[in-house]
């Protein structure tokens, strides 16, 4: 590609914004945004840009070498990065649902049109957690990436958890923050940790699971009786995304709520920080952190981005080669959950493997036990429809 | 280069068996070791291997396409690299010391040459601090680089702190795990850490400063008072390395032990761990984290660089090329710090800008005052020989 890059922005929310204000406090020497496509031209925004709302304004402009995707809609986002794709347009997407979902076409787009696609702020912020697992943990000693990866439900959490404050009250609170994406559930029920945990997948270990085969609970029903079943045990609950490469080679991935004894890493990550344990045969483990949310981390992310594409990176996608000896993701695990419920026929669904504790009063029950990724997985909507909460609970 | 990576081997002590056994034990497509070139033929090193001690041997051998040069002495460790270069070899290397007086002149061979010499073990052990300033950090936005570099001196300052250990004890402790270098003045008196500093400098600003031109001044002679001073004040000495663009874009580097409160990351960074803060304009603080000495971590990241070349990566030492924004190295600043002493002539060679406490006792007596990096430059052959201690004190 050219060494200038004109770029035609699509979105300008809380990172188009940022990035925006970023360029023109900072300015980077052959980077300039060109035009901006947003839904509603009649908006005042207070900043002169030149501001279209037709993609073909962009598209056919002889003069944008470069796309830059940060809209919501994750189908029209996935409409924009193809397009870009097939014109041969390098492309930055911030966009996790999107990516989630559609990865596997879009490795292949880049190939076809071999055309560049990064999305390293997609993943945890201003971690470069792909970047990372991408050139530096390439080769087999990677056993497992385990992390959070929501900044917003990390911040409830903390709030809960450090400042003793009402759930409700946290949540208004992230929402002022504006650490909430538009639609809460996407941060509180796991979903966006589940996307970013696809896309780690797929650069940790080679392998692509679609986003239903994968098991993902969230906090939303989290209540003061599992705080204080956390506090009793000197834990903390906190949303976990893992990733792991079992001895037999097979792949284990969720999200999950989990209670996290003091000498875990994680357990110190605070407020909208993301964390991420990279734990690796010889290496043992190592730790990343940084914030992971707000406007500026994720727009500076994805600037170092567009600024790789100046120097012609461009993921490789090296692990997906060696298909013949990649993992087989499993959903045959079981693991120790603590599982909170209201009637006692609710925990019969779940066919426990084991039962290690159980607790019964007027108010609440709540079981220790152990259960596999599969029963937890077909049992979802049942688990939602009941309000249950559940958490892993590791021995350590 | 050839995608089949038949490795000369250079040096066989920690990490180079570490190599060896990381690559038998989990072995890497396309990777091997065809030859290992040691000083002593005849000790028995209970492996079957192909040895030399003829440097010819290796570099004359047509099957070998990658040298690895992980000895112990930096000027023979210079020309093995060199050679390497010069015959279009590419190289990794784990010394530190070589790197950080010859840096100016490999990137010149490897540009003059169009060879590769990756070095991400030499910086901080297992973490890819390097790979991540020259990939992702490539933008103006960084401000600076700190943390601990070298797990040894961490090691015993952590037995120091946490388990009350005598100074000496603690010592023979790191001595025992392998973790000290086989000069052990390397470690304490911050040598290591300054090595490590200066590559770290050439990839975050692009700025090299030689050796002789920055302030390091280790732990050596710290005692049960500074201990006391430390944990009166709820504080922990480590030994810190920094490098930072001021906002005049001048530069300034040092190492220097530093009394941390608790509410720093680097307070928590234990053990033989090293811990890593890059803080930018709008990132914030980010951290890594991992174990900075011993045999398989530092051989998994010379591992890492070896895979690397597989894929055609090499250094782009980006930042250098804007020679004429380059921050300007300076030792013009002063910052508080912490100054135990024995002859209170001692502290007058100093000539502190401010004095903000001072303490005397039969025993011993210390200041609280502001000094400029210039005059500790200066003055570092009289703090040794009078064995003060002094360690940063910043006021947060």
């Amino acid at each position: 590609m050219s060494k200038t890059i004109n770029i035609g922005l699509f979105g300008f929310g809380t990172v188009g914004r940022g990035l925006f204000e970023l360029l023109r406090d900072v300015p980077t020497p052959n980077v300039s945004i060109r035009r901006i496509c947003v839904r509603n031209l009649n908006r005042n925004r207070g900043i002169d840009a030149d501001f279209t709302d037709s993609p073909d304004e962009i598209f056919n402009d002889p003069e944008i070498n470069f796309i830059v995707e940060l809209i919501d809609d994750a189908e029209a986002s996935f409409k924009i990065v193809k397009r870009a794709l097939e014109q041969r347009l390098p492309v930055v997407t911030g966009n996790k649902k999107m990516l989630a979902r559609h990865l596997p076409e879009l490795i292949a787009l880049q190939r076809k049109y071999n055309t560049t696609l990064l999305y390293d702020a997609s993943a945890c912020g201003s971690i470069p957690v792909i970047r990372n697992l991408e050139e530096y943990y390439d080769n087999d000693l990677l056993i497992s990436v385990k992390g959070i990866l929501n900044g917003s439900s990390n911040f409830i959490l903390s709030k809960i958890f450090n400042e003793h404050m009402p759930h409700q009250q946290a949540l208004e609170l992230a929402r002022q923050e504006g650490f909430l994406e538009s639609d809460p559930t996407l941060d509180l029920d796991g979903w966006d940790s589940l996307f970013k945990l696809i896309i780690i997948g797929v650069h940790a270990f080679g392998v692509y699971v679609s986003p239903e085969k994968i098991f993902n609970y969230g906090i939303t029903y989290m209540n003061d009786n599992d705080i204080r079943f956390a506090n009793e045990k000197d834990r903390r609950i906190k949303l976990v995304a893992h990733v792991e490469k079992l001895a037999d080679n097979r792949l284990v991935m969720c999200v999950i709520p989990q209670l996290i004894s003091r000498n875990k890493y994680i357990y110190s990550v605070e407020d909208e920080f993301n964390g991420v344990v990279i734990k690796g045969l010889f290496y043992d483990k190592q730790f990343m952190f940084g914030r992971g949310a707000g406007a500026r981390p994720t727009s500076s992310a994805v600037l170092s981005d567009i600024t790789a594409c100046l120097y012609d990176y461009r993921y490789e996608y090296k692990k997906m080669r060696h298909s013949e000896a990649l993992p087989a993701f499993t959903n045959d695990v079981s693991f120790r959950v603590y599982i909170r419920y209201e009637n006692p026929t609710d925990i019969d669904l779940l066919q426990l493997d084991e039962v290690y504790e159980s607790y019964s009063s007027s108010s609440f029950n709540y079981i220790v036990g152990r259960v596999s990724l599969r029963k937890l997985l077909s049992s979802r909507d049942t688990l939602i429809a009941h309000k249950i909460f559940l958490a892993a609970y590791p021995t350590d």
